[in-house]
């Protein structure tokens, strides 16, 4: 059974969906990174940037760490979720990274400004708010073209749905991107999003 | 032959190293950032994310946006700087999603607030230059017991390079990295580095 270790947050969530639409088997380990478990030994020996998730898939046996990596993983292993076609697997490969690189951390930077940060800073909330409204023209418009990211539903899907999904927590709107409104309110119908969303499992 | 829309920028400059070290010929369109080249339709039909570096491949044909896509598109299309072994693979596709999804945004939010905002902002300074030292410790640690990230040299390398080249333009210094130093010396003396750092040429 694969080991996922993990937290409520959106990078979480991605790994969680995943083994849900996977339907692997998998036991959860609770990080609560607001009390600092991340930085124990136990757990920088998974992996040493002391962030989740991490999987431990006792099969091969492999830990892998960061939720595109993990996503890669969980996909070539189950042959779902990613075209098996060259230009196909690619195009699944870029959006993921698209994610990855702006998706996830532009919009954390909002989360960090607008609702953690000590102080309010105007210029910072704005920026980040500004960009995170640019990439929701981004989804936007390729989304505009094809039913979800890549034509089908993949792991570029997965890796973007739990970061779009905090835009009432960062006070945004989809109303002004209905193609990517379509999108979210699709994916959010999902069986085994909304188990996946729920874990660990909020009381 | 290739072709390579880039800046002088270390997203740009990962695809140039790696196309260097491939041996692969490739033709260079200059995307000057500085003055919108890509907000220009042609190059949004490249990549609708306006962002370089991207390619072009006559050969499949295909095009291929995400500098992290970029370089698994090349190592597969080589079978070079990627493992063919499965744990290694992943522990490839880890670390360079830890470069796309920390290493190049939490370094390039530095550059933002250190070197380009309209105003100095202490808080925000202070955030990234932490962030930006704490994962040079992550990535020191990693090269304590490897001469490289994943062993031998390879795209998660090519991908943290020219992120890691920007620290005397941030203000910091290697010098309490020893293990990230020395493995900094020894790719900056490759010569296809050399040569993929230069592209776009400098005059």
């Amino acid at each position: 059974m694969i080991d996922l270790y993990t937290f409520t947050t959106p990078n979480g969530r991605k790994a969680s969906i995943m083994l849900e639409e996977v339907d692997l088997p998998y036991q959860v380990h609770v990080i609560d990174i607001t009390k600092g478990d991340q930085f124990s030994p136990d757990f920088v020996a998974i992996n040493p940037n002391s962030k989740i998730p991490a999987i431990v898939d006792p099969d091969i046996p492999i830990t892998v760490f960061e939720s595109g990596a993990i996503l890669i993983y969980l996909a070539e292993k189950t042959g779902a979720f990613m075209p098996s076609d060259q230009v196909g697997r690619y195009q699944v490969l870029e959006w993921l990274m698209f994610q990855m690189a702006s998706v996830g951390p532009m919009f954390g930077q909002l989360n960090h400004f607008k609702k953690y940060a000590p102080e309010k800073i105007p210029y910072a909330i704005e920026r980040y708010e500004k960009e995170t409204l640019r990439l929701y023209g981004v989804l936007d418009r390729q989304l505009a073209q094809h039913e979800y990211l890549c034509g089908d539903y993949t792991i570029a899907d997965i890796a973007t749905f739990p970061w779009v999904a905090a835009y009432e927590f960062q006070g945004l709107t989809l109303d002004e991107h209905l193609n990517l409104k379509r999108w979210f309110d699709a994916i959010a119908q999902r069986p085994a999003v909304q188990k996946g969303m729920n874990v660990p499992e909020q009381k």
